[in-house]
């Protein structure tokens, strides 16, 4: 048995970071792998898909989660590859998307997985525009922005898979998508998913060009970032405005409260006097209902061209704690994937 | 003709209010009214009703109703009596809600008068719990709140004609509810209306008698007041909690937003975590679709005592300005009404 003892080389939780993950929170070592029993599948990771809300989940703070605990390997979803299936459920060399996390192997029940056909589309848009990232998309926009033709949709960090879908989506419902994104380049990108106007967050007269790129106001915004970039959108948004709140990136590392004045009451005062609506949701809520729709509407405008995605791939698991600091940040440039394996 | 003249003794808006309206910013005078036309009727006010709102009117500050202009007569809803009306549509001594403001006779014209029965109810009620106030906790409570039995739904102001009806309302589908108000006299009162829990926001212990009486969390919050009762809430919070919002009476006179730190960002991040439903709304955006419904389910509560409810009335428009400010402080134990004349 030890002959054939599987190896993982994972990143696990050492610490609860203050602020910003540090390699002393997200350490690496090697450890062994138990071999699989039955209704268990050994698993080799191929993507590993980083995405904002690992933040929380490093944070002992009560969340819509609950946190890893101090030791647990980093969580996330992966595609990967069968290398052992004793139940026989798949067979070795399928390919699954899995919740492997930040890891090079695994063993997973196999009702966890999901088979994957490499045909059909590029395994990784399962962690992305096909995966749940999309779907954030999708469900956040549709049931709670609700947007209607010739309506206004504003999204920032919009050129990354949630954002980019959100634009593309708002304007095959024939509203108007207003793109917002950190620099020229993702500028740059924002028009090549077709976004009708494109602002760069980073603009000293950003506020000036949000009010220019939305002259009849802002009907629907896809809050995924907070800070700044929402406190200009209160400005324009109109009477019955929809806000779904999927994320606020842009808090993550914080540590402590801004300074003042205190705006809760206005943001409230704003919510009452334009009738808006603020909801709050994670995708999970929504798949039971709608994630059979999902797939059949996403897969269909991937593959008609309708909905463009970009993936930013790094390779080797090495580099995962460096990427993922870099997303808080914003330097990825659509979908964070780390390749962990061929 | 002018032998026959109408006169009415009027207080309009003379300036606008900084914080506190005084009387130099509400001043009275007397006026003539002109003659009624074909499609008007002259009226003689009985009730006036005074509501949180109107403070929203007095300020330049967009809104969600235009501004009164300055020199304006002070608007508000009145029970009045029909004393000529050339087109026939009422008969003189009719009984009609109206709009016709802090006045005590105003021409108006018929279409916009509602024909109220003695016989079926107190016609002061038309101004409370069967009208504005009680549609307004009906339909923000049953649209947004969409309180599920067992459910905990906390109210303040809950001796006033909103939070009265919110809580009793609350009970009839099943609910705890839990009613806040200032001092112990209102606090008795809340148990005449049922609450299930009853607690004084004076209390220097408020925010946890507020954790005593909600051990299983909220579940919704009706807003109507702000400030220190909502940053107790927020404490008590259950994920996909609901907020309906249809006012923030403690913070009408403010000035000045109060000082940091900015807890904005924080109000975000609570309903991302807590998946929260905040929704701003006025009553009227309901009406179309739904005062038929509230009028058949009230009238029939009213009758069978289901719901109850507590007029303060003041005698004479004189006082109407000093029972306004005292309304912004909660001074008035029910709905707040002037009788102007018998």
């Amino acid at each position: 048995m030890s002959t054939s003892e599987q190896m993982t080389t994972r990143i696990y939780l050492a610490q609860r970071p203050h602020g910003e993950p540090t390699d002393e929170d997200l350490r690496v070592e090697e450890a062994s792998v138990p071999p699989p029993g039955q209704g268990q599948a050994l698993l080799q990771t191929l993507y590993l898909s980083l995405d904002p809300y690992m933040r929380g989940r490093m944070s002992a703070a009560e969340s819509y989660a609950e946190p890893l605990a101090v030791g647990d390997t980093m969580c996330g979803s992966t595609v990967s590859r069968v290398l052992a299936c004793p139940g026989g459920q798949f067979a070795p060399g399928d390919l699954v998307l899995s919740y492997g996390g930040w890891q090079t192997h695994s063993v997973e029940p196999t009702r966890s997985l999901r088979r994957l056909d490499p045909a059909q589309a590029p395994v990784s848009t399962a962690l992305g525009v096909l995966g749940m990232p999309g779907f954030t998309a999708y469900a956040g926009l549709l049931t709670i922005g609700r947007p209607q033709p010739g309506e206004t949709v504003v999204v920032a960090a919009a050129t990354g898979p949630v954002g980019s879908a959100v634009g593309q989506i708002a304007r095959i419902r024939g509203a108007r998508a207003v793109g917002i994104a950190g620099g020229a380049d993702k500028v740059a990108v924002l028009r090549e998913f077709g976004f009708d106007a494109a602002i760069d967050r980073h603009a000293l007269d950003f506020p000036a060009r949000l009010a220019e790129a939305t002259p009849d106001g802002i009907d629907v915004y896809f809050e995924n970032v907070g800070g700044p970039v929402f406190d200009a959108v209160l400005q324009r948004l109109n009477t019955y405005a929809r806000i779904p709140v999927c994320g606020l990136v842009s808090g993550y590392n914080a540590t402590s409260l801004p300074q003042g004045p205190d705006r809760l009451g206005l943001l409230m005062s704003l919510i009452l006097t334009k009738r808006m609506t603020v909801r709050g949701f994670i995708q999970d809520q929504f798949v039971a209902d709608q994630a059979g729709d999902f797939r059949r509407d996403m897969s269909r405008w991937v593959t008609d061209g309708q909905v463009r995605y970009r993936e930013d791939v790094i390779d080797g698991l090495d580099g995962a704690r460096e990427a993922f600091r870099g997303l808080l940040h914003g330097r990825n440039l659509g979908k964070l994937l780390v390749r962990v394996a061929d």
